[in-house]
């Protein structure tokens, strides 16, 4: 997908959503357990109910993995139904992969031509020649981690170099990368107030927001700082939606909430 | 598997030598090709002939999960059959993983309960609370990057931070999180004239090297300033063992090559 269809979608659906497929059995509705395949269940229902509301679906590996072989299954299951049915729908696999060149080049084989996603989170600490193999994939984006919404992010990435603080030195050097014009960046929403200065580097870079809801960021301070005029954000919920109920209606009351922050997307942009 | 254990099978064997099991169907014996599971047949027929000579296996994820779901019923059989057959060989998911909290708990349990392996490599941009959901595991080891052994090692982890590089600000922090005692760590043996100051900040820790053989480290510079008293050393090898050959005796081949680093080694513990 072009970044030009991603803006094109968000402008139609008046939404700049992503929802995060974060599935864990123990949060589920348990009904969904006499499934055959309870993750893609749950998925297929949370995408049923709320694809018109958003404009990207965020899978956490980790989530799969954790099942095993199962879990993988289900994780390819879900990519191949937004895949078919809602080709328009921008899709994230956050892997937070990372390797040296051979081996990310194996890593971006798995998420854009195996699995076809539309886009996978990497790591930077291993520098250019980690990156640059995601990068070569024509019409693919590399999320790359800059400043992450949890509080190890005060470990490294607002340590000094150079002058300022490491997540801007790692912003500045991908600037320079191969095909850097595929880029995006992860940037906390609980760190906000960081945007401003952020956007004097990255002007115009799509970043991948999570941490509205559930970690406490707020959604008015982050389109405030870190809007574009063509967007330039993907904000994602993940708990927030989809264990928004764990009876039957789970499908609906996530559509609910997908729906009351798709509104305050709404009003924001027609501002 | 304890740190102890590890030492024990070392001095048994007179060996510290890793085989990394990073499987490239284009690069295996192409009669391979016509079994049910190449990349699994490949991985039993080198361990067959190399699990005398070394102490530890370290599959590289990416190479599995480019083959999709095949290749992640490859992994599991490989980490089945070296868990049933050779039970005190150390076993490395070199994976590379890190996230927030709850969900590098799910990568935690992926690799260590479902796939049941000793250890796993971590990335460390993300600090303490992506780390310690992995050190949580007793008698599970978590190996985190320090000093790759790429290129793009110099692009951050060498750069200055509170007046020394960064990634011995990340050894010294690690040092602080809860279960510390469970850290090893990656450094490459492309940059072995580091280690006389990572010995300085963790004098005990096991590090896995990779970088000997095809990335051009040195095994004789790696142990004069990186051994310790208990060896304190994992040196891994990959492309340069299991792609000794790509005829029908590739397993020899592989032993061969095996074989000498093995005498190396034990001239060195020796000596």
């Amino acid at each position: 997908m072009t970044t030009q269809q991603l803006v094109t979608q968000i402008k139609k659906k008046k939404s700049f959503l992503c929802i995060g497929l974060d599935v864990d059995l123990d949060k589920i509705p348990q009904h969904l357990l006499q499934e055959e395949d309870p993750i893609f269940a749950f998925n297929k229902a949370i995408i049923d109910a709320t694809h018109h509301l958003c404009i990207a679906y965020k899978p956490n590996t980790a989530f799969y993995e954790a099942y095993g072989i199962k879990g993988w299954k289900a994780l390819e299951k879900t990519i191949n139904y937004l895949n078919e049915k809602h080709p328009e729908i921008f899709t994230i696999a956050d892997a937070k992969r990372g390797d040296i060149g051979n081996t990310s080049t194996m890593y971006a084989k798995a998420f854009f031509e195996d699995l076809a996603f539309d886009s996978v989170t990497v790591a930077p600490y291993m520098g250019k020649d980690s990156v640059e193999p995601f990068l070569a994939f024509e019409n693919k984006h590399t999320i790359m981690l800059a400043l992450t919404s949890n509080q190890g992010a005060f470990d490294f990435q607002t340590l000094s170099v150079n002058n300022q603080e490491l997540y801007k030195q790692v912003l500045e050097t991908s600037k320079t990368w191969n095909n850097a014009q595929n880029l995006m960046y992860v940037v906390g929403a609980t760190k906000a107030e960081y945007l401003a200065d952020i956007r004097k580097i990255i002007p115009e870079s799509f970043l991948l927001v999570p941490g509205v809801g559930a970690q406490g960021g707020n959604l008015q301070d982050v389109c405030k700082y870190g809007m574009t005029d063509t967007v330039g954000l993907l904000i994602n919920s993940s708990r927030g939606i989809i264990y928004a109920s764990k009876e039957n209606n789970f499908a609906e009351a996530a559509a609910k909430k997908a729906s009351e922050l798709q509104q305050q997307m709404e009003a924001i942009l027609s501002a």
